[in-house]
């Protein structure tokens, strides 16, 4: 891609910018308290709005000729083909509770799919990128190439998701007949789930409901990591609805029959 | 109680030798793939193994009078009266997971009850603690006083647990009874969940079929920031089995009711 270099670095530096407004708002018990009186205060809607809108202030200056779909402030035309999907806090309900779980997500598309994106955790100062030739974790450990796990089978694989009820009453059906086969199900991660997918520690993330902001920047993250990302039927992700990620074409197969078994 | 700030001293430096034994085993896939071939290699059962015998050798230094209760290793005597609480790694299917939501436990027991405990996140470098005149976490971020938030309803409560499943049939459908009365559940967590609750964001941790290792350290850091731990009769929580921590008394009362009814 054109600018590769230069998009690379506007999408660190639209991350950077939204934990410097969104990390002042996590945590903070009293703010909280503070504003309770005030009508309509809601210290995640204003953290979300104030990620939002600090991201696309660096778009404004570095990039004006691109689009952008942010989860805030919904769709900003550009003509340069390449659209920036924003969700400043995916998981804010975890937000809310105090856990390090919830993430910035970043995704770039150019009409045929996601060629890059990022998933950042603030207060743990982990980043999570891929495409564009990258596949890394950056924080305060250092550098890590990410690279899914290859040899867990379904019976040995561990799935995740962020609610127990998933989605539908089908949908919570159709994801039971996969987690009664595998070894581990965990729930509450949010957009880390795809970050420890790409890491190498987990193997199947499967969700429901999602917006197409929820999985554009983790979708972008665990294919540069080697996993595989679809909707339920196998089609494209990138819409959100049904997703799975998987980290192996067997482990997908596999899930993808059960799914739809 | 005598030797308060030595005894304070002790546990930190007992963190600290638990987290430099552990963290190298954490998402350390080259150790697990290099290790696999060998029979019966479980990284966790090291890392737990690695985190207790480092815990116990700053003991054996510093006070080979108490007794210690380890998660791995069993009871050792002592004739202080004081018994230490140890469990290296509480969370030990996040840690699989690669979720920085497990945790490094130690209480101190004087046979009247938990008179201090730490819950420790390696990883993210946050240390709960409570008793002894102590309610604080310390981290990256700096020095934060640990205080519950006093003001939830049941109908506003957060309420957390680490698996849905949480014990027997019965257990399951007396959490479902409360999980109805509340804004949002949450799973996942393990021990982060008391360091949570001790930081004011969340309001209620319900457990069943814990070990007293699992208990102490998060019960003296949740009672230090106000809060209530206790079994689901309302009575002493140390021994583990049933466990309800709540944020203030009349949260406890609401969830008790519920539990029993």
């Amino acid at each position: 891609m054109r600018d590769a270099q230069q998009i690379i670095e506007t999408a660190h530096e639209m991350a950077d910018a939204a934990r410097a407004a969104i990390l002042p708002l996590f945590r903070n018990a009293d703010l909280i308290a503070d504003n309770k009186r005030a009508a309509g205060f809601d210290p995640v809607t204003e953290a979300d709005r104030a990620g939002e809108t600090a991201m696309r202030a660096v778009l404004a200056r570095r990039r004006p000729q691109d689009a952008i779909l942010g989860e805030e402030f919904g769709l900003s035309d550009g003509d340069s083909g390449l659209t920036w999907i924003l969700d400043p806090i995916d998981g804010t309900r975890a937000f809310l509770c105090g856990a390090p779980s919830w993430g910035v997500l970043i995704g770039l598309g150019d009409g045929h799919g996601i060629r890059y994106g990022l998933i950042d955790q603030p207060y743990t100062r982990e980043r999570f990128e891929g495409g564009l030739g990258r596949a890394q974790l950056t924080g305060p450990g250092g550098r890590r190439r990410l690279a899914v796990r290859r040899d867990a089978l379904l019976a040995d694989a561990t799935l995740m998701t962020t609610f127990p009820e998933i989605g539908t009453p089908a949908e919570a059906n159709a994801f039971r007949r996969v987690a009664d086969r595998v070894r581990l199900t965990r729930y509450g991660l949010d957009c880390y789930a795809y970050a420890l997918l790409a890491l190498g520690h987990v193997d199947l993330v499967i969700e429901a409901g999602l917006q197409p902001y929820d999985i554009a920047g983790p979708l972008a993250v665990v294919e540069a990591a080697g996993g595989i990302v679809t909707d339920w039927q196998g089609g494209p992700a990138a819409q959100g609805g049904q997703v799975i990620a998987a980290a192996t074409a067997s482990l997908h197969r596999e899930a993808l029959a059960y799914l739809n078994g």
